[in-house]
């Protein structure tokens, strides 16, 4: 098995998952250990208060996940999200989130991952998350 | 400290949430113990393969929380999510999502909620989700 | 794939896990559709203060989840917990914890189940959880 | 509030929660972002087929958390575990298990750290383990 690049997850997303490529996420960088993502946010992320919403925060962390597997196991449009742990830390500034993933374990039929989502105005973490894909059987 | 009544919470939604008014969630039911919500879902919500989104049922989960916690302590906009879990355990079929939320703590700073979600096709949920509330000083 | 009665599962838990029955978990219930155990606390198992320490309460859980799981699929040894979320709502008082496990998915390869532990002094839970278990191919 | 050093950490453990002592846990370090311990253990921390138990990497991931924190607020006794995930990845070779935490949060009222169990076998981690705890008001 061997993993995807950048360009071949890209064509993929755009073949079969539209919405995500819609949403705004830009792939930064795919490596065999993780990924990291950008999304500008707008207005339509944005929740009462001027901050960015949790489901944005988790489709992102999510995106992450799925763009680091790919890029390790290759391009498996079955791979589905089993689970998700979110710590909302810190209220994002508006503007542009990114997301970075590790992979801490690519086994057979499960992997982890966990993500540290960052605003551009702070150091610190505005989330984390980790989540756990289940990978169909090859 | 009283909760409010499904009007009340209605009325806040709309003035301080329309996001989520528009969204879809519909408010069944506010109790004491907890709140049940439904959402019909539609075209936007769907992943490709006519599942529903990950973070459609998060949203979901997310707001029948809230509700929970409103019909509990009252309209305090400032409550915020700190932590959010979820298990996708089937995959829901199209139509209608229905969210139950359970009050398992509310505490002077915290409030803990476990939520299930089911679909119309199956007596066994689709996702199950715990979460935690951060509740300002009053 | 038939289940386990309790008294199959206590002989399995002497052969192979003795550590389990020495730790004093008592098997009340197993069925179908999840399993209730308790166990009377003692010295061992307090932290300062008195109360129950969140390892006993977090081995509670996961044998709970575990006799669940074997009253729905049978003798599997090999079927190990590959996350667990616990939430610490109340101190435990000393004395009998009860823990509740409700299995809400047993896939081919994934098991989920929920646990609510309760103290015999309050209606509310002390504590609640979610584990996921890993089955081994059959 | 300024922070407590691994000397001080260790004196309060003596004197407040002799059962950490007791069990084994070795602080390594301390410093304001973290701490690392770790554990040698033995048989009575194992489970059959030889491989450490859930409980005490539970219990050792809630001690890096504890030592971290107090490392960096000082040496508050009743700061307690709210919320605790974690996610077994690989069986952990008997031996020394290494714990680090990293602090992502330290709020008035919570704080969040990220936890690596690894063995001394693997590069890979055998856990990770995100904590949440409550900080009582100052």
């Amino acid at each position: 098995v061997s993993g995807a690049t950048k360009e071949q997850i890209l064509a993929f997303f755009e073949a079969h998952f539209p919405a995500a490529h819609q949403a705004g996420f830009v792939i930064d960088e795919v490596g065999d250990g993780g990924a990291t993502l950008h999304l500008p946010t707008g207005d339509s992320h944005l929740r009462p208060g001027g901050t960015v919403s949790g489901p944005t925060m988790m489709a992102l962390a999510d995106t992450a996940m799925y763009v680091a597997l790919l890029g390790r196991i290759g391009l498996v449009g079955l791979a589905v999200t089993t689970n998700l742990e979110v710590h909302f830390l810190n209220k994002p500034a508006p503007g542009v989130l990114t997301a970075r993933c590790r992979l801490v374990k690519v086994g057979a039929r499960l992997a982890v991952g966990l993500v540290e989502i960052t605003d551009a105005a702070s150091a610190e973490p505005v989330a984390v998350s980790t989540l756990t894909y289940s990978i169909p059987p090859r």
